[in-house]
């Protein structure tokens, strides 16, 4: 299963492909893509929107795997993660590439056991699960990478155990 | 000056059309787009496009005034509201129209005088000041409509304050 894991913003948006299933996961590529602050809203969003079709167009993932944003104490940057995250699902839906959901929660337990791990320790694994000589940079991109991983290890998991009680119920 | 007024959201997007200058409004054109909530959000968000594009190439709007969202009780509402707020950034700004963000305070103030005014006054003076023979149904065109009487009136304002602040320092 081919993953394109995104970490939502607009000032830096992690973008992480990976080939996985459960207990393995190559890193195919990553990056960040960035817009300036001072740029027009809009402006911003269609920039950001030809990077992730480009992406999609490139890596051709089976599905996008998109951090689930909850409240903030930065009102401000809820919003934009949030317009961010709509311009992802927009790109997908355009080409009909699922998209799913995960919290940050799930992500540091799927990579390093536990739910309440910090930034350094889920990079660190994920650094480790992928096999890379140095830790991704920035943390955006480091965290669209967990996501990658998180949803080709959950993801696989719960389609098993979706087909399995689809099997039990037919 | 020709406004189109956006109450954004994803069960129900508001969409009203004004043309209008400081104490003048005429309605062009209200409507409300709705999307299944068991829909896929992508499909929804694609969906929401395609009806704001349609508006903004039959109306041709100047100017796109959008509701400027603050946090909410709800943070899934906040959430789905700014999507449809990007779908708005993103459509306007393929186009090349410029878009603007008013808060509800400044909406109210701007059509009853009072920042504090309830839905049930706004509906009332958007009715009497648009010389509609009944109130806009429902609420969220209304409210699309007052957003759009509110931008023709405050912006062309603030537009002739900053003539003449450049008046003054040039």
């Amino acid at each position: 299963m081919r993953v394109l894991g995104v970490d939502p913003g607009l000032t830096r948006c992690g973008l992480g492909v990976v080939d996985g299933r459960p207990g393995r996961a190559a890193m195919v590529a990553v990056g960040v893509v960035r817009t300036p602050g001072d740029a027009d809203p809009g402006e911003r969003l269609l920039y950001l929107e030809r990077e992730i079709e480009a992406w999609l167009t490139r890596y051709a993932p089976d599905v996008v795997a998109v951090e689930r944003v909850f409240a903030d104490v930065n009102v401000r940057s809820v919003m934009t993660t949030a317009h961010a995250t709509a311009v992802t699902l927009l790109a997908a839906a355009r080409r009909g590439t699922p998209v799913v959901f995960h919290t940050p929660t799930e992500v540091k337990a799927a990579v390093t056991g536990s739910g309440r791990a910090d930034k350094a320790q889920v990079t660190a694994m994920v650094t480790r699960i992928l096999g890379l000589s140095s830790a991704p940079r920035p943390a955006d991109a480091a965290d669209a990478l967990a996501l990658a991983v998180c949803h080709a290890w959950r993801g696989a998991q719960t389609s098993r155990l979706a087909a399995l009680a689809e099997g039990t119920r037919s």
